[in-house]
């Protein structure tokens, strides 16, 4: 009986403590879309999470695990993020193409998918934390590649492991221009057009206009035709 | 004969107002290889310049002008560093696959060019400079690809405006990623994977081999194939 009572109460007190973790996530991400990382302060974080002092040290006594745990839960909203059905679909590359859009759509509406984006790019001093972040994405959209590969899907003359890290370079690239440029309004024009590049240079012929509708249906055709 | 003399006075004083900023823009490049942006102070820069306050108050008020002032000599150096050979090819896409290669080169080797590129992404404070540099790329990189496309080289369902946006995110990407990762050095597979993707996915198909044969002397081929 008092064995059970003392695991409600650790279990209560252990909501609580995430409750506080994610409101400092919240918080912190919020900072971070006024403030570049290396300037913003504890002091900053701890104002905009509105937890006290004790409770800010408790979970987080330094700024660098503040970072690294909004790079995690990004890592985590992205994950939880993707449609079942899209999760389980059988074309490797419909399932890349969806999940991009996704992203494009979380970082959209979601400050810590932001934030946590932002922090992983790598200028600066996160940068341990960066390389396993993009050595994370290489990994996983090439073993999607490497489906599509086996399947007889692709006709290239570049090896899976630098077309993928040729896409999620392009997708970065694209999602920091289109930040700096229209503070992403435009980012979808970027990543479908990343999209159509790759089904052109490495898809096999017979496949690409299959895909292409598959892409227009996603993400609409080109807004502006030249 | 006096009119003469002021000329020669004045002249020696601006080469001396130039040879500080010049020494202020090396100092600061140098001090944002260490220090984030925002985190970096005047005094830092100060410090590693070696000039005087008051010659460091003379040419520059604020941080943000020695972040303008950079990026203006990043500029300059790529310009500069063009080899008129390279800027007076027939062939718009051998011109710009050789910028790009020194690109590379610039960035592996002069940190002013670090400096200035980095400033450029995006992430921080900069961001009209930000939305400028990518514009002058992506027009500059549009009107080669232009001027491709009225010869006929190009076979592309994508706009040549969408194509240049591509390149430029693209390239910005595969840099960052590159840098995050290896400190740069395999920055070269991504720009040589880039433009792989990119004659796969825009270029006619007669003009394919030739331009990979390029390519390939330009960068050398794939260090690992699959």
């Amino acid at each position: 009986m008092v064995k059970a009572r003392q695991t409600t109460r650790r279990t209560a007190s252990q909501d609580r403590g995430r409750k506080t973790q994610s409101q400092i996530i919240e918080g912190a991400s919020a900072v971070f879309e006024e403030q570049e990382y290396s300037a913003a302060s504890l002091e900053d974080i701890k104002e905009a999470s509105g937890v006290s002092q004790g409770s800010m040290y408790f979970h987080f006594k330094r700024k660098e695990q503040i970072a690294l745990a909004i790079i995690q839960e990004q890592h985590n909203r992205i994950y939880a993020g993707v449609d079942p059905a899209i999760a389980d679909h059988a074309d490797p590359l419909i399932r890349l193409m969806a999940i991009s859009k996704m992203i494009c759509e979380q970082l959209r509406t979601d400050s810590v998918v932001r934030a946590g984006i932002n922090l992983a790019l790598g200028q600066g001093s996160l940068r341990e934390a960066s390389a396993r972040s993009y050595a994370t994405w290489v990994d996983g959209v090439g073993q999607l590649l490497g489906k599509l590969d086996r399947d007889g899907m692709l006709n290239s003359d570049i090896p899976v492991d630098r077309l993928s890290a040729s896409l999620v370079s392009h997708f970065t690239g694209g999602n920091l221009m289109s930040q700096a440029m229209t503070q992403r309004a435009d980012m979808t024009d970027y990543i479908s057009t990343m999209w159509r590049v790759f089904i052109n240079a490495a898809i096999a012929e017979a496949h690409r206009e299959r895909y292409k509708a598959e892409l227009d249906s996603m993400f609409g055709g080109f807004a502006q035709a030249e």
